[in-house]
């Protein structure tokens, strides 16, 4: 397959590939949620489940032009045991996809969380990746953990560039180039990361991550810039083409993520990976048109 | 005085008060360097003391189409003996500010940090303040720590707050909206900054820090965007509108600013404080703009 360079492509993919997969809503209860589901169950690649209170998910389609009778809806309106049954339709396979409408993402994630009845496989890492689309890259950037990893240790580090090289697989990228991420390109282990980043790097020369080519720490610049790398004349086969970035902090990844979101033009598609089926998780203050690119991706991933 | 929302202005600004700072600059044998300082003079609000193997810099002078006998050269051609030079006159106040030129980061901060000859007092912290300027934003967005402290403790997190007071105070703005970055905006002590930012917002409700406006945990989107407060209802009194961001670590404020000079269109001034004197320390890949703007910021604040 060709390279998938944009979100927009990622979804023409997920079409020309015919995947319809069906996605089971958690308290489906917002706007942009709705929507963004009525728009990916027109192009026609999934099939939403819309749990929650039964007349509060009419009256929104109903507000988004859209026939109730066109859409499964699953009447449970208590959040808890909204949640509750969402995980269990995807446990049981009557689902592909889980994902959080109207509901505080504690209560969703204590459901996926649950130890007999929920998502995640013993000792499984649980870790956020996004894939970020900027104007001035000339490739979708993969970004992890902008969300649920706090300070990765290193198998949660290793488990982030597992699921990184899974997700990149899935946009025809065989060998992504991923970078993993500190304030410079210094080998020093007063930087926590220091330590865990060269294990990493050992661990591909020997094989033991296989399919991507890795390299760090490299501060942005030199993961992303070809210029600064000619500058620096820093060896790295990252060589400023980075396809992914592993930052050593939640707070971090989500500054860099945010920042390019408010002031580089940014759009982004991200998921929970690690659990047995995808989970999109979003903010409430996130745009219809994320919403969107998230269960496109959540599509493509499951 | 009107507040600088703008680089340009902050120069504006600096030739309107008729200032005029003598740089110390150590090893200044690079074209971009060379090139920042001789805008820097002929504009007039600095005049470069250039140290280093005279001879060289004698001939970047004459690429650059100045006369050798427009500057003040101090021939000291050995690193370590020009950074202790440079040192000296700043100590001596022979010079404003000190520069690093071509000589690496570690042999030139040895002899800023040398403790009886260096320009630390006595338990000071060191930090780095930067003021970035973004197309997207409609005022300047002052930064720290992009560049020296790995993980802030209470102590110096609270003296990078005094610092940015300091700078935004030179800029017009007498009460900056400080907002302390996090990945969101719940007070949580798994993550390491949750209880220095709690406990810093409440030495500003004290009086203990003077003439800012603070608040944080906040995430980037609650710190600099309306829209996201608006949908999110978080009450703060940065409401999106930051002067300045604290980050609790090198890596995320590091990884932030340089997503925006590559992603963003950002243009940056800044600048070591704590030290005596401003020291103006910059990676050899910078630009001679981004260098120019350095130097001009430090002539601001010396």
């Amino acid at each position: 397959m060709n390279t998938i360079t944009s979100l927009e492509q990622m979804v023409k993919h997920l079409c020309s590939i015919g995947v319809n997969k069906r996605i089971a809503v958690t308290v489906a209860e917002d706007e942009n949620t709705i929507g963004a589901l009525i728009e990916a169950q027109e192009i026609g690649f999934a099939t939403p489940i819309l749990i929650g209170n039964k007349s509060k998910i009419i009256d929104v389609l109903a507000g988004a032009n859209a026939k109730a009778e066109d859409y499964k809806i699953v009447d449970v309106p208590d959040h808890t045991n909204a949640a509750k049954e969402a995980v269990r339709m995807v446990r049981m396979e009557e689902a592909d996809v889980l994902m959080k409408g109207l509901i505080g993402t504690d209560k969703f994630l204590k459901a996926v969380l649950d130890k007999e009845k929920g998502l995640l496989p013993p000792k499984a890492v649980m870790s956020y990746v996004c894939a970020l689309e900027l104007p001035k890259y000339d490739k979708l950037l993969f970004i992890s953990d902008t969300a649920v990893l706090p300070y990765p240790d290193l198998n949660q580090k290793i488990a982030m560039v597992n699921y990184t090289i899974q997700m990149t697989k899935k946009f025809g990228i065989d060998n992504p180039k991923i970078a993993l991420i500190g304030a410079s390109e210094k080998v020093n282990d007063s930087f926590h990361y220091s330590t865990d980043y060269t294990q990493i790097c050992k661990m591909v020369d020997r094989g033991q991550i296989p399919n991507c080519t890795i390299d760090g720490p490299l501060d942005v610049f030199l993961a992303c810039d070809k210029k600064s790398v000619e500058i620096k004349g820093i060896p790295t086969p990252i060589n400023g083409e980075a396809d992914a970035l592993i930052f050593p902090s939640l707070e971090s990844a989500n500054s860099f993520y945010k920042g390019l979101m408010l002031f580089g033009g940014g759009e982004l598609a991200g998921l929970i990976q690690g659990t047995i089926k995808p989970v999109v998780v979003m903010s409430r203050s996130e745009s219809q048109k994320s919403k969107f690119y998230c269960v496109a991706l959540s599509c493509l991933m499951a």
